[in-house]
């Protein structure tokens, strides 16, 4: 918004930005009386720092505040809500009069942030994942030539997340410069003093220890703040962390630094006198009902069809190896594809893009939270990001895959070395929640490809769909089912072997699947016909085409998973089905049912009953329940 | 090990542990290739760490190295497994002979460490978790009275983990002097350098930044490291943490630092070749095929019955206050009793407990990772710890309780504020995949408590469980259902509307609950009677009444849910009913469908489909489809 940043402000500009947090405080704090709940208390202690960031440092078009041209802000400490509100509608997003909507169900200004605000990149409120969020907004800034900053602003808090410094030491190491991260240090946290309190110190340590520019300031001295800010956009090479001296409840004299105040509003007759505090007031302005809500949040680009795969079938080649291969493709057609690996592309194969085009890999190192945050930020500038570790490890960054349903992003995550078929390496290294993780997440897409063709198709199809896609890849190799033109759409199934007397429907997939023909061809010679159905998508779920094929088997189904029953793709079929007012006559769901260990992986996939033989058993089982 | 250890080592003394780093190097080496996979050369960097470690510093019983008096051990980087087993072997505590079972599928020596091996407290390989287990076994000594130090080793690539230095901030703060840490930082990750390679000094001002003494040692100086571990144990006041300069494979001239070795064990001839260069190894001796997994495992302690809930039927409570009353008349009767808190005790109600027992609640600050995994620690000591935060927030922890999983721990988690019904916050603050993430741990138990009274009740029963426990707690005040007395057995489920003529089932747990009331009211009204069950205890689940109950309905049945569709109460329904050969004539399944956004509570039950009127509705769609 200012076009002064590189000068000293002047003396009137400082007069003019107090005047903008005395504003943003009047603001926040009629917002929550207004909303009967929020947190004006955690607005307060920020007013400087978010009104010298949004009126001195920040460039940003109003009207595209989304842009890759628009310096971006992340209000970490997302339960600030009110003053980023406030902050907003003062420049212009939308009008101070829709500020009274806060916390309604009809209005956009929910109470914490999410990207359906215009200004907003991605959800917060789940602490500590902002300046990850940031770190990527900013790598996606610098990918694609944009000289555009972002700030991101923390609470002290929310330092105590862990997140925080897998971000902080990425931000580092990768000299991200054009970012700028201030901690609001108040030193209330919800309900007990912060850890270090007002030790401003440590969080200036912590991050110097890590490659950044850092300063203390006064976060309530509007002239040092500016003065911080200024700096922090001079400085080039390393991030800059501003850590702020500031009070919680700052400028009313009842609310300054006291305790039991946290996500509390003030009543009106505390408002009114908190409000005499805080100088005069412009009046409430009436809300005209209209929805400022953005109308179109980021979707993937389009691109040209890649190369396609090139196995021949019975081929033997690992799910995680096509995935690295689909991802060279897709990065020969499709400038915005990046992956970031947890240090192990050369066990997800992401190693296989890097070597092809060494910019498109980044090495996120063991710091799966950040990967996930990260990733949320690139897309936010129109990246196609795809983050890979092991499966198992993806768990480390639920919440951030949570967040980044909440924020509507455009992330895909691969997850290798699912299940017992690992091997040897024990259950610490075994995903086997993961369908049941990614199920669960709203709007997701859930790929489970059995073979190398599948593998590359449906990573093709993840950068093409929007919201959170996860694709689960497998260890070993196996041998090549579908021939390289084969389509895999979404949602959709295979079925690989069928007559028109089959009795049971088996439905697998992958390390499985190839389990079921196994025991289709022992089943066979026994003169008992099956069908054998990949279910290489698990969410959305083809119910039309499952329901089909169930009800030509009478209803019986044996369902197989190299995952734990509770979430998996069992459950996921007996949903489809049932909601369908399906008939069930007979269902055996195979799947682990208890904490595995070490051993050959066929070993593990008898052992944990998920075999051919256990196949077999459970069609006859099926069969006698008749 | 050691009587000497608060004396300067000897030469002699220096020589022997030398001899002991070279014996773990053979070891190490031989297992791996032995078993045909594994990580060497993880191990042969921190050969002399270990050795001077248990041969020097700890002090334990080789025939109870578990128990509370003895000194512990926690491999936080899990893949060095080997060097480990070589290590409790070689102190005594099962036979040398047994390593030649490395990953085998009939051995407890797995490919990472898991607690059925002795001297294992909790299950390490998902990486940057044992500094947490750590803290809580340290605290666990503390609390009881121990002696005992705690040692943690960990690898530089782990440490790019938020999950470490919550740990580390977790420790410095409490001044946790019982906890020392070791950073073998052999500057190579998995598939390339480490983020800071061979710079100790960051690692070093890390923790230093955080309340530790430190020092950096060269790792493969045995008289370096003897000195810093005496420093380590004579510190008092605060945590000390060694920070090792070391090399990957060191020891092996094909393999010191060199790439590419990462996860692989030498052939037969390359093994041949690094013997020579280790000097004398003693014969490989033949094991004998006996077991040496732990017998048996911490089992949360029993004790006698808490006072009874003092709530009248009708009174209105929140389940997150009973949870909180249920603790402080917990920690009344058992003095195992302890609670770690996210900087929520004041939401989720742990602040009761801490009123009347403020030595009771550890203040874990908005670290979740942490908080999980120092209740892990803390029960392997014995102690029985409940975790609270908000129930979303417990997804930033998914991996950490896989891994208690894995650990076979008993530590009981809450979380507050589930589901839509929580209002304006919005859906950052909802848990809506809570039910899914507990369901698909293996032998959780997840609780799901509608009134006070069951909520205090099941907050007892989750104390004297094994295992993960999981108690879900709800915002809202609402009324008490259940008398004071009434008992909330496990598996269990409570029928609170039956009649003869009941034509349709309808299952709901706490705010659906209600719900499924008012929609009972209304249908009775209508002449159409429905049963309605309070499913409080999701996993496991009471088959056998549920199925008696759904056929007395006619094999009707309506779920619904302040959770997702996938994974949650509904699912577990089915998945009980389907796995019994039941026939279904009718299912509805209300759930959250999607992102939800701010409102008022009853405006969110309404919009997002589990009011009671969407329960009438879907009672009248199952009864139309007869």
């Amino acid at each position: 918004m200012s076009a002064t940043r590189q000068q000293a402000p002047t003396s009137a500009e400082v007069e003019q930005l107090r005047d903008k947090a005395r504003l943003l405080r009047i603001y926040s704090l009629r917002m929550t009386t207004a909303a009967g709940s929020g947190h004006p208390t955690s607005c307060l202690s920020a007013a400087e720092l978010m009104a010298a960031t949004f009126f001195h440092a920040m460039k940003f078009d109003p009207a595209d505040p989304n842009s890759l041209s628009s310096d971006r802000f992340v209000l970490s400490k997302g339960h600030a809500a009110p003053i980023l509100y406030a902050a907003l509608a003062e420049a212009g997003v939308f009008p101070v009069s829709r500020l009274t909507t806060l916390r309604q169900f009809s209005s956009e200004l929910e109470g914490h942030p999410t990207p359906r605000i215009p200004g907003v990149d991605a959800a917060t409120g789940s602490l500590g994942q902002g300046l990850s969020v940031g770190a990527g907004l900013a790598l996606g800034a610098r990918f694609q030539k944009s000289a555009a900053r972002v700030y991101v602003l923390m609470g002290d808090g929310e330092m105590a997340e862990g997140n925080v410094w897998e971000a902080a030491e990425f931000a580092g190491h990768y000299k991200i410069d054009n970012l700028i991260a201030m901690a609001d240090v108040n030193a209330l946290g919800q309900s007990d003093r912060t850890m270090y309190g007002h030790d401003t110190e440590v969080y200036r340590r912590k991050f110097e220890a890590q490659g950044w520019a850092t300063e203390v300031v006064d976060g309530h001295d509007m002239a040092a703040v500016v003065a911080a800010l200024d700096r922090a956009i001079a400085t080039q090479g390393r991030p800059y962390a501003i850590v702020a001296r500031t009070e919680k409840g700052h400028g009313i004299d009842f609310l300054a630094d006291k305790d039991h105040w946290h996500g509390k509003p003030l009543s009106a007759e505390q408002l009114e006198k908190a409000l005499t505090q805080l100088g005069p007031a412009p009046p409430v302005q009436k809300d005209d009902g209209r929805s400022y809500a953005r109308k179109s949040l980021p979707m993937p680009p389009d691109f040209p069809a890649p190369p396609p795969p090139t196995y021949k079938i019975g081929e033997e080649v690992a799910t995680r190896e096509a995935y690295g291969m689909g991802l060279k493709n897709l990065a020969s057609v499709n400038p915005k594809i990046y992956a970031l690996t947890g240090d192990v592309k050369n066990s997800t194969f992401s190693e296989t893009l890097q070597k092809a085009y060494p910019d498109k890999l980044i090495q996120g190192y063991i710091a799966e939270q950040n990967l996930v945050s990260t990733a949320v930020g690139m897309a936010a500038q129109g990246l196609v990001p795809f983050v890979d570790t092991f499966a198992c490890f993806l768990s480390r960054a639920y919440d951030q895959v949570r967040m980044a349903a909440i924020s509507r992003s455009n992330i895909n995550l691969c997850g290798s070395h699912c299940g017992v078929s690992i091997g040897e390496d024990g259950p610490s290294q075994m995903a086997l929640e993961d369908l049941a993780m990614f199920r669960a997440i709203p709007g997701a897409t859930v790929l489970y490809p059995a073979d190398g063709v599948a593998a590359e198709r449906l990573t093709e199809e993840a950068a093409r769909r929007p919201g959170i896609c996860y694709i689960r890849t497998s260890r070993p190799k196996l041998p090549v089912l579908y021939s390289a033109d084969e389509k895999f759409p979404v949602p959709g199934l295979k079925v690989l072997r069928q007559s028109a007397n089959d009795r049971v429907t088996v439905v697998a997939a992958c390390v499985t699947l190839y389990e079921a023909l196994k025991a289709y061809d022992q089943l066979k010679a026994r003169g008992i016909p099956i069908r054998v159905i990949d279910l290489y998508c698990i969410k959305p779920l083809d119910t039309t085409a499952l329901a089909l094929n169930v009800r030509e088997t009478g209803g019986r189904i044996v369902t197989v998973e190299d995952h734990y029953a509770e979430g998996g793709l069992g459950e996921a079929v007996l949903a489809a089905l049932a909601d369908g007012e399906f008939a069930f006559s007979g269902v055996q769901r195979l799947a682990v049912d208890r904490v595995p260990h070490s051993g050959k992986p066929n070993e593990l996939l008898e052992a944990f009953g998920i075999s051919a033989k256990h196949i077999v058993e459970a069609v006859d089982r099926v069969l006698q329940t008749d």
